[in-house]
């Protein structure tokens, strides 16, 4: 039995981050080179150590870091789940508190910064073919939030998240689509939109191109977050 | 910009526990009562430090300070969620990676250990109408805990995890009503249990009393975590 809980080392608190974007193929994650060690040279996800001295809490630590890492400013983030054990890390004893990021397009952030020596957009299958070549235990952090994101999409709004605010249905449809990786029909689709009622028409909005012009959505304000029975 | 990522001191870095059981009213759940400073005397989940010597990873600290803490060995665990800022303790930045644990009946512990002067189980309403006199920010936890487990009552085989191995279907549908607090239709609820297919005869079992002899039924093995389409 220990009588002081302080005696050994303390953890290393860390936050990672998964930011998913929609690039021509589906989903992108964003990457950096790790410009220290460990894992010199390796691609990693955007993370850092939790600063005690200026994070309010860990969401604050989350946007500080991608902030800091890639120079993207307020997506969307939701935490995902927190690893840690003796021998993910070769400093010491370390967890990680790990996010998925969302980001709708147009936000794709040139990046360079911290201790961040490159960064780039890969495809999320690609990527994950090669995780073993990740640093750290990121491949199966890219995992987790990959399988995160995919049932989440069944379930919830997040899919909103990776458009612009204001989308017609076809470009809803299609965000659906090329996260799930597989097509779905239209009338189903429009028909469970309805039920589910989580988006609305900008009155008056309509966007014309070679089609017939469409109407605008965005989401419903009360249901940034929600949680539904399944949607598809 | 940081040059070190070390130099302001470590978060202190936790596990707490949510550990929940059945008792006559419906879910209660275990609370400890602090046998040290900060929040001395008060109530509080039963939880500790990582301790980075001897803790494989977060799930083998989390058994080992359910365990020190109540004496229970090892029941149902799953990580809930992460909460970390700067005014939770006021001993400095702490996070807190919380745990829902369950165990069927029986196992009930009569707990003392650790820092914690005594123990009790305590009727989830009851706790949550004086959550502000937990601990910590423990209050907020137990929410968070109860609002998952009702959740995955109504998509996972979850409740299992509160009853013994074998029970019968009569008891299953008491435990569902029990942790959501309302009743069921009986035919109904057998028929979902058929169509969601994770629960199975016990060959030749049969339980007899005053009424008809019943079915003994157990969890099928591949399923004892599944996440399914909504079962009730």
């Amino acid at each position: 039995m220990k009588t002081l809980d302080t005696a050994a080392a303390p953890a290393i608190a860390t936050v990672d981050l998964i930011l998913f974007a929609l690039g021509e193929a589906g989903l992108e994650v964003l990457l950096i080179r790790r410009g220290a060690a460990p894992f010199l040279d390796a691609w990693a996800l955007p993370g850092g150590w939790i600063h005690t001295d200026e994070d309010a809490d860990l969401d604050a630590a989350a946007h500080r870091i991608l902030r800091e890492k890639t120079g993207v400013a307020t997506p969307y983030i939701e935490q995902l789940q927190t690893v840690g054990n003796a021998t993910r890390d070769p400093r010491g004893w370390s967890l990680s508190v790990a996010y998925v990021a969302l980001i709708g397009p147009g936000q794709a952030p040139a990046v360079r910064g911290g201790n961040a020596a490159d960064a780039a957009w890969r495809p999320v299958e690609t990527v994950l073919a090669e995780a073993g070549d990740l640093a750290f235990d990121h491949g199966d952090l890219l995992g987790l939030a990959l399988a995160r994101v995919r049932r989440k999409v069944e379930y919830s709004t997040l899919p909103v998240h990776l458009l612009p605010e204001r989308f017609t249905l076809s470009e809803l449809q299609s965000v659906y689509e090329r996260v799930l990786g597989r097509r779905l029909d239209k009338s189903a689709f429009r028909k469970r939109m309805a039920e589910v009622d989580f988006v609305e028409p900008v009155p008056g909005e309509m966007r014309r191109g070679s089609n017939r012009p469409a109407q605008i959505y965005r989401l419903k304000e009360a249901r940034s977050t929600a949680f539904f029975d399944r949607v598809l």
